[in-house]
C-alpha cells in the first residue's frame, strides 16, 4: 500500500478505533495497514486522543504489555447529554402518546436507532470503569438499548426470554413476581448463554417496581454470577416503592396529570 | 472555541459523520463547531471522503440544496467481508453447537455486538441504494442485527411481536403458517408503529422455509406498505423449498452430517 499522509492516517485510525469500542488494537495493526513507522503511529494517536478528549467525543486508552495497544472508550459531553435528554422529554410529553390504561406509547423511541445510540453511549460511559462480562436484558423493548450498551462496552449481550425455545438447548427458568401487577412470571436463559462467575449489568427500557430487575438477580445466582449495576431509560417514579435499591435512569416519569399531560423530567443523573 | 488544525478537524468530522450513518449534516454545523471557513471544511471533507473510499471504509455523499450537506454511507471491502464470513463459518462448524433436535445453537453469535456490527454493515450496504422507511424484524433473535442495519441506513426499526401488549395501544394481528412446522402462528404490530404507504426491508437471523417472511408481507399489506427486500444471516438450504423468491443471506447451512459436523459455507452473495 502506498504511504498515507498524517491527515489520512488519523482519519482511518479514528474510524478503526471508534468502530471497535473497548477493544484493544495493537499498534502493529496500524503500522502494517498504513505502512508507517511505529513512531509516526504513536504521534497520530496523540493527535486523535487529544482532540477526541477536548471535544468530549471519547477517550483513547493505552494498554501496555505484550497484548497491549490502544482502545477507544465512548464518551459524551454533559451539555450534549442534557440537550439530548431534554429533547427526549419533549418527545415523551406529547399527549398523543397516552394510550388506554394510562400507558405511554414509547416503542418508537426504544426502536429509534439515533436515540438508542446516544442513550447507549450515556449509559455505557456510566459503567465504563467497571470490568463487566455481560450486558443482560429481558425481551423485548430494551433489546436495542442493551445491545448498544454492550457494543460500547465491548462485551457480549445476553437476552433473557419469557418462554423457552428448542433452539436454546438446556435452559434455566425461574419464577419472579412482577412488582407492579403482583403476577407470577417466568424468565429463562440458555445454560450456554453465560459462563459461571460472571459480572453483569442489567439494562432495560422502563422500571416500575423493579420486580424484573430482582428476578434477574435471582436468575444470575443460578449461573453463580452477580449483578453489578442496573440502568433503565425511564424510571416510573409514580411507583415510589422499588424492589431494588441502586439503579440509574435517564428520565423520570411521575404520571399523567388531570389534563392528560405526561409529567416527565430528566433524572438526577443528568446534570 | 479556539481554532483547530486540519488534523484535528478531519478527526472530529470523521467521528461526527460515522456516528450518524445516512443522516445529512449541514456544512454550517462544522463551520460553527470548529470556527472554520466553509472553504476549509470543504477541503477537509475531500480528504475524509478520499481516504474512507480508498480504504473501503465508507462513502461521504454530498446532498445539494437548502436542506443539503454531507452524509456517511457505510461500506466494507470484499476482502474483509469474505474474511469475516469465513471466520463466522468456522465458529458455526463447532460440533459443540449441535443441540438435541439437530438444532444449531447460534444465540451467542446473534448477540455478539462485534459480529452483529459487521454483519449489519454488510447487509446495510446491500440496501443503501434503496430509499426505505423502515427495517422490520420479528422478535427476538434477529433484533440486534435488524437494529444495526436500521442504524446504518438511518431509519426506524420496527419489531413485530408474537403477542399483544397493553403498552402498544391498538394493534393489528395476522395469522401465518410457519413454513417448516406448518403450525399456525400470530404476529402483531402496533398501529402507531408504521406510517401508511411505507417501504420496508425485513431482516432476520435465520430462514428455514420463509413462512415468517411471507407473514411479514401480509402484515405490511394491512399497513398499506410494501416489502422491498429480505435478508437473513443464515439460510437453511437444507429446506430447499422456500415460500419467498428473492432474498439475501450471508451464510448457507445445509445440515448436519453423519459425524455430527455442521455443514455450513459462505453464501453466493459473498464473493
Amino acid at each position: 500500500m502506498k504511504k498515507l499522509s498524517r491527515n489520512q492516517r488519523v482519519i482511518a485510525i479514528t474510524k478503526m478505533l471508534t468502530d471497535n469500542p473497548n477493544k484493544i488494537i495493537n499498534l502493529n495493526t496500524f503500522t502494517e495497514k498504513f505502512n508507517a513507522a511505529k513512531s509516526s503511529i504513536s504521534e497520530d494517536l496523540v493527535i486523535v486522543r487529544e482532540i477526541l478528549k477536548e471535544l468530549n467525543m471519547g477517550n483513547i486508552e493505552t494498554i501496555s504489555g505484550a497484548a497491549g495497544g490502544v482502545k477507544y472508550i465512548c464518551n459524551i459531553s454533559d451539555e450534549e447529554k442534557r440537550l439530548f435528554i431534554d429533547e427526549l422529554c419533549q418527545l415523551l410529553k406529547d399527549k398523543e402518546r397516552v394510550i388506554p390504561g394510562n400507558f405511554i406509547y414509547m416503542t418508537d423511541i426504544m426502536y429509534n436507532p439515533q436515540i438508542v445510540y446516544k442513550a447507549g453511549i450515556i449509559l455505557a460511559s456510566a459503567f465504563s470503569n467497571m470490568d463487566i462480562d455481560y450486558v443482560v436484558t429481558v425481551e423485548t423493548k430494551g433489546i436495542p438499548l442493551a445491545y448498544e450498551v454492550a457494543r460500547m462496552l465491548g462485551v457480549q449481550l445476553v437476552i433473557v426470554r419469557h418462554d423457552t425455545k428448542v433452539t436454546e438447548g438446556t435452559t434455566v427458568s425461574i419464577n419472579y413476581i412482577s412488582g407492579s401487577s403482583r403476577r407470577i412470571q417466568t424468565m429463562s436463559l440458555s445454560k450456554k448463554a453465560m459462563k459461571k462467575g460472571s459480572k453483569c449489568i442489567f439494562i432495560d427500557d422502563f422500571m416500575k417496581a423493579g420486580g424484573t430487575a430482582l428476578g434477574i438477580v435471582d436468575l444470575l445466582k443460578e449461573f453463580e454470577s452477580e449483578l453489578l449495576g442496573i440502568a433503565v431509560l425511564i424510571d416510573n417514579v409514580g411507583t415510589p416503592k422499588k424492589m431494588v435499591n441502586k439503579y440509574l435512569s435517564l428520565i423520570e416519569l411521575s404520571g399523567i396529570d388531570e389534563n392528560g399531560s405526561v409529567k416527565i423530567s430528566p433524572s438526577k443523573f443528568i446534570k
